[in-house]
């Protein structure tokens, strides 16, 4: 079914609300239009390019919000977090990040990005991991976009488990529980646990 | 008990032999003698400081040798390697693997040692990591040395078990399993598995 022009702006819009990191390319494909019509479009909304979207969200004072480490530190760009309970990261893979023979993704990559977003979700001054069970279910490639998201499962003690699942698109690429220790007991939900 | 300079000479010998990766500061902490004293035997001895050893080692043709990635591409320096067998490599933690805040090497530096390690000692032309339970047992700090060593378990159809083992000095700082994929059968006692 072919929409009309206003229709398909009308739903772009909400499309890229909903989902700000969607790159041109999905967007077409979705919309069964070319890129340059999707450009265009854009242009007539004024929604800004995707990297301008994504540069938005990551100065979002990220900085202020993540307690673990300094925001350069963490691998990938967090576009997202709530402490002690979620955050979002994205990281581009380029051609120094996969094996020259094959342009798969070097896995300590994808694990980089992951540990650091369970260090950086910690809401304490010191998050160290202990130990993580990962997998790897999808290779990723040269210029895809990896979306990582992690979620604070529980506290027990100084210890927290935090679940990180990894996307290219809607495919799970990567998937990782860390454990990780803590220098103090986080101040509300983790302390109740603590009784158990 | 004091040694005369001859044993300790003779002793010093011997220990490098069977180590040649002790560093000097090692050296005069096991004989009780400064750093300098290490460093003239040595000199009196023509035995090439550590680097020098371990360039040596390195530059050994390792790259013959590997067959899963280019030598570039490994974490770390391999000097020791025999295919589907067993792996060591070293890596110097430098001020670029810490965290800034506390000097504690990132978890993710470890990781791709071991991880890279993994897919070298798999004799194929591919090998890609599957899954990996990781534990991290003591934190590392800048200026430190890891030795890690890595076992070939044993291959199951195209997948193969391979532990590493991380060490500074005679401490345990990493363990992990990996499970990685290969595109074929090892020739010998891998192939004699499968028919289990």
């Amino acid at each position: 079914m072919r929409r009309t022009k206003k229709e398909r702006q009308e739903h772009l819009q909400e499309t890229i609300q909903a989902n700000p990191f969607v790159t041109d390319e999905e967007l077409a494909g979705q919309f069964h239009v070319s890129v340059q019509t999707i450009r265009l479009d854009r242009m007539e909304l004024s929604i800004p390019e995707l990297r301008e979207r994504i540069k938005y969200v990551a100065e979002r004072n990220m900085d202020d919000e993540v307690r673990s480490l300094p925001i350069e530190e963490v691998i990938g760009d967090i576009i997202d977090i709530e402490l002690d309970k979620s955050a979002i990261s994205i990281f581009d893979v380029k051609k120094e990040h996969v094996f020259r023979r094959n342009g798969i993704a070097r896995g300590h990559h994808l694990f980089a990005q992951a540990n650091s977003l369970a260090v950086a979700v910690i809401n304490d001054e010191m998050a160290l991991t202990r130990k993580a069970d990962i997998q790897f279910t999808r290779s990723v490639r040269e210029g895809e976009r990896i979306v990582a998201k992690a979620k604070v499962i529980r506290t027990e003690k100084l210890q927290t488990i935090v679940k990180v699942s990894s996307f290219v698109g809607s495919e799970l690429v990567f998937r990782g529980e860390f454990s990780m220790f803590r220098a103090q007991l986080p101040d509300k939900e983790g302390q109740d646990e603590i009784g158990n």
